[in-house]
């Protein structure tokens, strides 16, 4: 992405730091240390002190920095202070899982929108929420105005889906099909596939069953 | 991990033609370029010849892969050439997509136990599996001998139950719940939060919508 000068993994790292931010407000953390931040994200201290440098100074030495200023300033490098808009496409099980986890309202990312493409689905309600027809994609996200789409759908779909979100105006995708999309340059996708984790994960195995050791 | 020297992103990239080759084993193809492979997963060719070299030459230059064996030599690598038992925990609505979800036992994954806390939820069954107390895991486990676990529990429970596993035997965990889990050194986490990714993907929005374009 030409707009972006900030490597992936910092990003990642300060998608971490804003969660534990977002979560701990609740807990009046006035100030926070980078030894505390390694404590609740497991990034090392270091490295979080360095990810921010990135933007600026604004931690206090021996101090720390102020949860809420750290709080917005993460926030609005990321542009999520404003509520993010996601609409979902695919209304199986996994959509299902996603529209009723609490945690993406919390964090700003409320699901306005759920479509599929299975007539039997098209016209019932999915925790509330009526699903619509995904033909009618592009006439109703003109009044959604969401730029973010998860995808949901089988392998089969998601390519077809995936061009129909780009013509409605969706900008980034975080896909659950374990499939490459084929996407325009403007547009970012994050894939999430459950199989290739086990399969990293797998490696780490020893030869044989260890129980209770 | 000491057993390991090979680094995380080459093996993610493995899982990543693994799954590819597994779904394409169907399909017929009895060689496969790195061209192909490209296309297929969006890795470049020249990385994924550069990833296999690391393990030894198996390609026939201007011909490419044999694509089973290929596939035999990367599950070796990774270990999943056999059966990998994964027990579940947590029987909420993430839990119930992932025991749902075909790909898994596709991919030699089946989940062969689910767990929870929740008395209104042990003793009944999801997706025909019972679902059992986590109190009974490691003498369930004992049988099961299963060393990957799932953990999709809110964050409140999620460090007990990371002990818990431990001390059943599980030495390595995908886990969902957006917390850090302590665990010992030969234990190896992995870690999915949707909201991080949201965040991360948020980055790349332009300011404005910019439907249909």
């Amino acid at each position: 992405m030409e707009e972006s000068k900030v490597p992936l993994p910092t990003l990642e790292r300060l998608a971490t730091y804003l969660r534990y931010l977002n979560e701990s407000t609740n807990r009046d953390e006035v100030t926070i240390s980078s030894a505390r931040m390694e404590e609740a994200t497991g990034i090392h201290a270091a490295q979080f002190r360095k990810d921010l440098s990135y933007f600026g100074e604004f931690g206090q030495p021996g101090i720390g920095y102020k949860a809420d200023e750290l709080r917005q300033r993460i926030a609005a490098i990321l542009k999520v202070e404003d509520t993010q808009p996601v609409i979902l496409i695919g209304a199986g099980n996994l959509g299902s899982a996603l529209l009723g986890y609490a945690g993406l309202p919390q964090h700003n990312f409320p699901i306005v929108g759920v479509f599929d493409n299975n007539a039997n689905k098209i016209g019932y309600k999915l925790w509330n929420r009526t699903i619509e027809d995904i033909a009618d994609l592009k006439a109703i996200n003109r009044e959604l105005k969401s730029q973010i789409a998860i995808v949901c759908v089988p392998n089969a779909a998601a390519q077809k889906v995936a061009d129909q979100l780009v013509d409605a105006g969706i900008r980034v995708i975080l896909n659950f099909a374990p499939t490459v999309l084929r996407v325009p340059e403007r547009v970012f996708v994050r894939n999430v596939c459950f199989v290739q984790e086990l399969m990293v994960l797998s490696f780490f195995l020893s030869p044989g069953l260890q129980a209770g050791d």
